[in-house]
């Protein structure tokens, strides 16, 4: 296919990600429009309650004060906040720059100029700018680069800058302040500067991808040096448990077989690796971050998408170590992961990173809010073993842990890290190729936008997913010429249907693909499986063993004690697996029974059979209940993996 | 019964714990003397090599010198050590009293005396004694009450003087220097005094156990202030995850419902709290302990008798949350439920609480240390997932978690807590009543000691336990008139048998009891099941569904990865329940397969056979060996429960 170009509207840079190689090339923002449904609901929420949210905790605890406190010459070493805390400002003003971006919302772009102003005052003449070190009375700069978190910070002030530089170009004075911040890190910690680098990785993202934004060489090949210089034992971590694994300073980035240690840290650092590896050209690179990326999912991955093991250093733990109840699947992790499959789906065209966004968006970053916007699940476990108490609206929570969603944690990563995700969901759901359009996550809306070709392809989607599995494309602009339309039907979705052009065909995990020239208000029809299936765990996983869970489409399902019957107990609940699952609505029943409460003086003996089965119910049905939405009804005890009547 | 008094010897009070009321006498260090076996071989270890071990790794890391220097005027803030450095001083002293007091070793007696004119010089004239707080630049006395351990390390002296008032007498130095500490603490958290507690207890057993030991009601009394005081929420656990429970400061002692939060804390309270209930006649308060005891060893225990399940705050987890990869049984935390224990037994005399001991003993205690007596475990969990590296024997480890035994810990309290445990193992395994004798743990040696009634009974026990089940009770010295000889049978034993009088009768786990007049020269022999049995957890333990453990006798069996054939993971092996195990000498064989290393890419899926057990190998035998001495052959992966062949 070769087609002349024609008039059509460059390509939106309006994206967090913007490979300079690969076949790939995401939507921006602008090019996909959703309309009511799951993640317009949530996108909606985002913009009218959670940005405002964070704003009002962070002025509040005085996060937001803490810059002008500097400029004033009045901070010192009683700021409050922990020292990472400037980075939750930044990410705020990255969720706003892509909020006025995607909307043009006046709203949006007058409280990011106002925090820009009192984030500008902060730095210091040589670009520096940070709140909690170098300034009266504070730990000098770089005094702690194991756990001081500032190159972390700045590596977010790069992102809020990306996301302003391509929603109002690179002469705002936000971007303004990340380049002088960045000429000072590189300046700092290129060749000639300190050979040090932070515990927590960030600022290799925030350079390579302010690099791509700006054009600006000199940091991609800061963000190189970064990743090189990781994993050489620099980082002794002798103020954590498990050591230079945490920061993952112990393996280079290219000899490691696993992600390991710390998980934020381990993902946020693959994530900058690959945009280092595809602006590189570094295929040893991208090849290792593939291999880290199967082995990690393979053995070290929750049935959510979740990644975390040990609520101890919030580490991923060894292969098979996946407790449901002790998982440590922290919002942040299931965002950095999103983050790095994103850039491998980028960089190779390959449908399994996709797939793994999915799972973890639905189950993952979709349970973390609550339905109003106002308060947060951090950690996210697949099982929480009793309810607890209702949170205090009134003070940051001091755990990260709870059956009940908080308005602000004491490290209140998470909220900020949602409202930039959610603000741009859709720079992460579709991507478009030379002579086509791929779409990679279903939600109503349209799309529309240039192919690689130059050529303009327009689409109207119509879907209830992932209630429902019938997902239209209505083709509301087609190009002259053949085009590729790939739909991506995902790897539970066995038995999926492409009705187009008056055929039907079946369409196998991987893409659906319509490979013709496409008419005017014509439909193609990709209908998707959502029936309750059981899903069983391999058989290494021990906490699991034993167990079955519950999904639907690329939902997975949990039972709540809120739904048993009175005076029963949620460890006491056993499934038959021969029995199919029931859907009601969005509901699921399950066949089971109720073990009864009492416990042997000893609870190992002999006899499989003396255990208290013996005194189990009769027939009760389990209702499980999406997983995103566990715990909207109050505190609740909750599993997703239930344990199968024997 | 009832017979005159004789002019017998007065029974001992060479014991740990000697309340003043109740029916059970713990027999003295002198009245149980070993012959070689199990434990008199670690016994000898521990006197040949762990007790001079300790003393240089402390005076090479400094800690004992800190006496030295707080006593000299040069210490400071930048004193080495943590800040409970103290009490491992103090433990080894309580150790080496017990030592000399046990065997007469004039060098421990030395070794003591010295470490005594150390310690004392430290000592303030009003009484305080630390070398963290309150000297040289130092933080002032008791500024940092929730995480100073200054009443703990302070317990820990007290503790050690109890050993040497009751081997040495009370006008010992070491004694004089304690007594003025609990004098200093009574003024100080008195009624009229602070009304803080310290965030680790220690300080109430070892005041409880001074005043029985010098007959001063005052610091029993302070005792039970300090049990009182807790629980009102004064520690509020900002610096810690779980918060108050961590200090067990949540709820009252008297109203708790379980054990939880920080285990060693949780069970060095507990025998604080019995010492008080027993000696204030506290029945409330003993009830609330025992009904906490049922409660944990129902749902919070290891099949070990390990207590802790989480890395996190080294703490017991939720109700039925014992992973036995991350379970964190704490050698501190085994000696602590031995201590809690003990203290139950002889206030109720209920044989389940001897049953945990000896659990405890042989597979938390026994496990700790290595052959050699100079290197230790210090979290005992259950399963290691990885085998690890070697330990570096310079240095301290700065881990609690390896496959290996370390020589030192940063934090190292498990090498002295088992020095003086095992120093003073006599004190926990024998009782005397008013017309008899009670054998709770079974080893080769004599025991002879008064009974109530004044009469002195002698006997000597012959066995190879735990390899074998005979015990033989040779009668060495009847004291005229019937006497009531108990022998404890374990719970795990059934099918025991006792021989006596020619007769042979089936006896039931609790105690065989002999209720008649004795005849020297005679035998009893009690004859223990000791053939390995297969054992299953509560389902409702998610961790260990599908899974069996092997155990002979008290010994807890484990599979150790350099027991399998080449190229084998042990994650993949699976056992056949249904061929019963076979003892080969101290090991065991089970009859299993192996699973293929190979994973797929995502380990959920439909259908139960899709696992990778389809291709698994063709018959294999598991070796296992005894859990106390997994890693003796080097680093090792290990499993105690082991996945059943589905």
């Amino acid at each position: 296919m070769n087609h002349p170009p024609e008039a059509a509207a460059p390509p939106s840079r309006m994206r967090p990600v913007d490979p300079a190689r690969g076949g790939h090339r995401p939507l921006g923002l602008d090019e996909y429009t959703l309309a009511p449904g799951f993640w317009e609901e949530r996108q909606r929420t985002n913009t009218d309650a959670t940005l405002a949210h964070c704003e009002e905790w962070m002025e509040r605890l005085g996060w937001l004060a803490n810059f002008d406190r500097v400029a004033e010459g009045t901070t010192g070493p009683d700021r409050p906040g922990w020292c990472f805390s400037d980075s939750e400002v930044y990410k705020l003003m990255e969720a706003l720059a892509w909020e006025h971006g995607r909307t043009g919302d006046p709203g949006a772009d007058t409280a990011l100029r106002r925090l820009t102003e009192r984030v500008a005052r902060a730095q210091d003449p040589d670009g520096y700018l940070n709140t909690c070190y170098g300034h009266g009375g504070q730990e000098p700069r770089y005094s702690d680069l194991e756990h001081g978190h500032e190159l972390y910070c700045t590596g977010h002030l790069l992102q809020a800058a990306v996301a302003r530089a391509r929603t109002a170009g690179p002469a705002d004075p936000l971007v303004q302040v990340a380049r002088r911040a960045a000429d000072h890190v590189c300046a700092a910690f290129g060749p000639d500067g300190s050979q040090g680098l932070c515990g927590h990785p960030e600022i290799e993202v925030g350079l390579a991808e302010l690099g791509r934004a700006l054009g600006e060489e000199r940091y991609l090949e800061q963000a190189r040096i970064f990743v090189e210089r990781r994993g050489h034992g620099t980082l002794r971590g002798e103020r954590v448990p498990s050591g230079s694994p945490y920061f993952q300073d112990d393996v280079p980035v290219r000899e490691a077989r696993a992600w390991r240690g710390h998980a934020v840290r381990a993902l946020y650092l693959a994530a900058g690796a690959a945009d280092v590896a595809v602006e590189t050209g570094d295929a040893g690179l991208l090849a290792a971050l593939e291999r880290q990326w199967e082995h990690t999912v393979a053995r070290r991955t929750h049935l959510t998408g979740g990644m975390g093991s040990r609520h101890q250093d919030e580490g991923f733990g060894e292969d098979w170590e996946l407790p449901a109840d002790r998982a440590y699947c922290e919002t942040c992790a299931g965002i950095a992961s999103v983050m790095v499959s994103w850039r491998l789906y980028l960089a190779t065209g390959d449908v399994r990173y996709a797939d793994l966004i999915e799972r973890t968006l639905f189950n993952v970053v979709a349970v973390s809010p609550s339905t109003d916007g106002r308060a947060f699940f951090y950690a996210n476990p697949l099982h929480q073993r009793t309810a607890g108490g209702a949170p205090d609206g009134e003070a940051p929570s001091p755990r990260a842990e709870s059956g009940v969603r908080a308005p602000w944690f004491d490290v209140s990563c998470c909220p900020t890290n949602l409202a930039r995700t959610l603000a741009s969901w859709q720079g992460y759901a579709a991507s478009a190729e030379e002579h086509g359009l791929t779409l990679l996550q279903y939600a109503a809306g349209t799309v529309r936008g240039p192919l690689g070709d130059g050529r303009t392809l327009g689409v109207e989607v119509a879907t209830g997913y992932p209630d429902d599995g019938l997902v239209t494309v209505r083709v509301t602009e087609p190009p002259p010429g053949p085009v590729v339309l790939r739909l991506r039907v995902p790897s539970w979705a066995r038995g999926a249907v492409l009705e187009e052009a008056g055929r039907t065909r079946e369409a196998a995990p991987g893409f659906a693909v319509v490979e013709r020239e496409l008419v005017r208000g014509e439909e193609i029809r990709l209908r998707l499986p959502v029936e309750p299936r059981l899903t069983r765990p391999d058989p290494r996983i021990d906490a699991l063993r034993g167990c079955v869970a519950v999904e639907r489409g690329p939902l997975v399902y949990c039972a709540e004690s809120v739904d048993l019957p009175a005076g029963a107990d949620l460890d006491g609940v056993v499934v038959d697996p021969t029995v199919p699952p029931v859907r009601d609505g969005d509901r699921v029943r399950l066949s089971g029974a109720v073990l009864p409460p009492d416990a042997a003086p000893w609870p190992y003996g002999a006899a499989p059979g003396q255990g208290p089965e013996q005194g189990k119910s009769g027939p009760v049905e389990a209702v499980l209940t999406p997983y995103h939405s566990w715990a909207e009804r109050g505190p609740t005890a909750m599993r997703v993996w239930l344990p199968v009547l024997s």
